[in-house]
């Protein structure tokens, strides 16, 4: 089966796995695991950051910064179609007892006017406080759509003058700064957190680091090991991290290029609706005429390639590490026999 | 100052205040109140639940409620513009730890089939699990919007099928009762639990009271407890409730009347920028033209009436027992002379 | 029936009534009731804070204070018999998501040191971090147990080594500020908090008062708001509160003075075990021989006298506003006569 | 460096790292890790329980049980020295809104008649509310003590009366089986869920699995997400797992032989003060005279060996799968020269 489900799919290759086996390890509650030091470092520093914590998921991540830069009964502004929102299984509420501001932007993203308007005014009581303003670039569920890093700058200038804090949920930050080549240290100029996960684009088996200052990561820690999130040997996914730090950057262009590949395939058929830009790694398009989304998925599978139905209209294709030249080529004329 | 703010700020009339000061009090956290436990049974009766409980807010209630109702991560579908949501400064995610999903509804109403369409998948761990929906009848940002009762029965059959609870937040059902001439004991036989106010059209000074089986309001009560909301000898605020359902009920068509006259008033005006329907004893409309929202509030208050801006583009107007002929005939020539 | 369960059992008397009666109030969610402003001013004057928030219960201004001063996942030291861990319904969990580190204190009275010792490092994630030391003056559990003011400042000095809150359980400030007459200002100097309950000893029918700086009350302010605790016009309970001030403080030298004959009564029977000694209007003895704690309480109770079986071995009378000379006079023969 | 700081120190053996290193891996979120499938069936299975859960950390999987055993608000009885309320950061508060009943047991140890004492009046709600009893099998904080395995029953039964749930921390389960020859499979008629921890005595890097019936662990794996536990390919970790239940758990008697040979050793000094009783791979004593417990450790470094200092007066040595006879015969040399 040729799996374009997700870009959380990806196995190790030969050479990541061999990193992985030869890493030195120790037990990171002690502060030990050299690996996993030596990861925390590498992603903060590249991102332009003072410390990371590495995590067993984005979800994590994620939520460790938003229960750290907020107080219960708070309010959160982001995107309706969020990851932290929509996919981390209700994380907000649960973990920060915090609430949502939902913003309607433009496939994923928010403007900083927007921003200024849903700030709650501090002083009534009736409404909860907003402290928190969470972006994520690239936005998943609107396409792997890119932010215009001067918007992220009109927004932290929103943020500093309401006393905000600015997270960044970095899922596929690397796709972003690859597909429009930014520097990745300018980002810890804007965010006062950052979550990049390394089992998306970059192919690792397991794993996000959260970059911020030392106080932040001090306070992250307590909470990670509050979820349970401490783990002992772990250098042998921070291992893999490294790895794909080292190799798996630049090859995202690939990813991207097959994606526009799919995309064009895609939008000359009748029963492609609507299809979002392609500007990463990421294909979603709704579904009309002779299938429903789920039937289109099933025929696809038919066909030996994997897909997923979301939001009800739309069909998402997700290319990466494991999904070569020629698995595109046959995709695609399976697309056009469809 | 006639004061149209809100139905909140009205004071006991000599008779009201004549009952409270003569009620026969106990202390309630032992049960011995008798006019508390009166007035629980009493509005329990009225519509159609087996047991009540005294609180000092609405806010309270609700927020109890949805305690009960649900599980920490669990999410509770309602409209955007819910008191929920809008206005219990975040109770929802500090108190209960859940989400909303909000419905985009007509003036503050949603219908069964949105609410069908809202509920999340419980197999899938993404997502937050649905458990609960809430619905607020007068919907107060909607302009005192009133449900039709036929659409209650329809979505409390959606709720049965997907075992969801159903609250309803009645800080103006008497407003509904009474505009609608609806069967209170109906209520019951839909809900699983209503939040019903005293100190808005009923104009006690304070309190609110939940109704619902027996089970549930064990449980509210712990909760009660847990909030600091159990009080002493309150029998003199629960006096004040009994003797508002005795007199003070069906004397609501005058504010609805009132209301109706100060919409026929302002919508004359060249000011008066879309107004919602008047169905009870809410009036907003947009503010246009000459006057910016906080403008026109200014320029009332100047000729002794209290209003509020409300959304930004707003303004509100409400009727209430303390909103005499005499005054509406004065707010009408102010408005008139604008 | 001679009611000596609790000093929460009293009602107003003619001259409290009265005042509640003519209380001029307003709408207290806008800031426009004059007689809970009043009583807020006055009970912060009276202990030295600046601001004071009116509540419907004494477990409410805990719990705000708790609130207030601690982060999810904190550690609170305090006595294993305070009311905060012992009677709040689990509200420290449920509340303010936080631990508690339980000391084995004298009649529920802690020390300096053992707070210094009880105190968590920082710096070790496996740990609550500490944030929070409140104390309870009287100790209820412990028999109406007075600090030594000298401790407190010694504890208060502990504390802004460690940089932690203090806060004071005052549901019976007034019987220690009495029975050790000391001036209630001086409690200002050292707490963060002080909880101050009127329902008890001064005799009103509902309310605390929470009293701190000005920032920790804006910040309660909103947390009453989502506990449901904000009540429109309750300047008629205010007015019982301020008419208490005025009325019920020195009165309870006589309730100090009831109660030590009750003890003196009691220490005489061979029915009666160790008894704590009687410092305020608590009486608490352990209960062997004849009688199990239960059976005592129920022969009693057949003579027109209501106790309280209080932790499997105890029983418990309280004095209070609504016993007289009388009274007393005749527990003292029905015991007499057991 | 000899390291007895912990059992969670260890690092993979060439069989286990191979074992990992062959691992079938799959994306665990959507269920395709058949690595990870068979763990959680083997482990399951083990200790006679229907499903189970691969989560990053015992800290994690007891975090969870105890959610979804409970409700926020409610009361957990467990031993004042249990590993979830002193090590678990305050999760028990963070996590599940809930309190604690510290129960003063015998190392570490409850006794069913100390359970059936502290179950709070279901119907005071001054209470909390117990709905979870929390044994730890061995007693980390008690010198590694068991269970005599008719207790658990009678706490089971007290448990089932009062309609309470019974989860068992077995960060060191097998320890407890080897030692006293039980069968794990009986663990699951008594527990409602069980914590076993492969990253302490069993050796793997990473990873504990919760095991319980098939709806706890639904419920389970929804909190996972929540924390965000889940984890992707994480197949080579539970590879471990498999590796070492196949191949680590007999010879846990080793290292009880090793602990026993430490204390024996120990025992002899005269800086020695009381020890307690060595069961399993866990030495604790108090140390006294010549040194403090952090001079002992410093010492002990200064030759070569790692211990703990806990509690303030006692050190800590542990056994594990990467000690060595050699290695406790030096340690005893060192000691023996002390």
């Amino acid at each position: 089966m040729i799996d374009l489900r997700s870009d959380t799919v990806t196995r190790p290759s030969p050479g990541m796995l061999e990193a992985m086996m030869h890493a030195s390890v120790g037990d990171d509650v002690f502060g030990e695991d050299e690996t996993i030091n030596r990861l925390e470092a590498r992603v903060a520093d590249t991102f332009g950051m003072e410390a990371g914590l590495f995590c067993p998921s984005g979800t994590m991540t994620n939520q460790i910064a938003i229960k750290c830069h907020t107080q219960p009964g708070d309010e959160i502004i982001c995107d309706q179609l969020s990851h932290i929102y929509q996919y981390e299984g209700g994380g907000i509420g649960f973990n920060a007892g915090c609430s949502v501001k939902l913003l309607n932007g433009d496939r994923g993203r928010i403007t900083a006017s927007m921003v200024a308007q849903a700030i709650n005014n501090p002083s009534d009581v009736h409404k909860a406080y907003t402290s928190l303003v969470s972006l994520e670039n690239t936005a998943n569920r609107g396409g792997g759509a890119c932010y215009d890093f001067a918007e992220f700058h009109n927004i932290k200038q929103v943020c500093q003058e309401h006393k905000l804090k600015l997270h960044l949920d970095g899922a596929r930050i690397f796709n972003a700064v690859v597909a429009n080549q930014e520097q990745p240290a300018a980002y810890g100029e804007v965010f006062d957190s950052i979550s990049v996960c390394l089992s998306k684009g970059l192919g690792t088996p397991v794993g996000s680091v959260l970059a911020g200052n030392k106080d932040f990561i001090r306070k992250a820690r307590r909470i990670r090991k509050i979820f349970g999130g401490g783990m002992r040997q772990a250098g042998y996914l921070a291992a893999a991290g490294i790895y794909a730090l080292d190799n798996n950057i630049e090859r995202l262009e690939e990813d991207h290029r097959y994606a526009q590949q799919l995309g064009e395939a895609l939008v000359k058929k009748d029963f492609t609706g609507e299809m979002l830009p392609v500007e990463t790694n990421i294909v979603i398009f709704e579904v009309k005429g002779r299938f429903t989304p789920k039937e289109l998925v099933a025929t696809l599978q038919e066909n030996g390639i994997l897909s997923i139905a979301i939001a009800g209209t739309q069909v998402r294709l997700v290319t990466h590490l494991d999904i070569s030249k020629e698995m595109i080529e046959e995709v695609i004329q399976v697309i056009e026999r469809l």
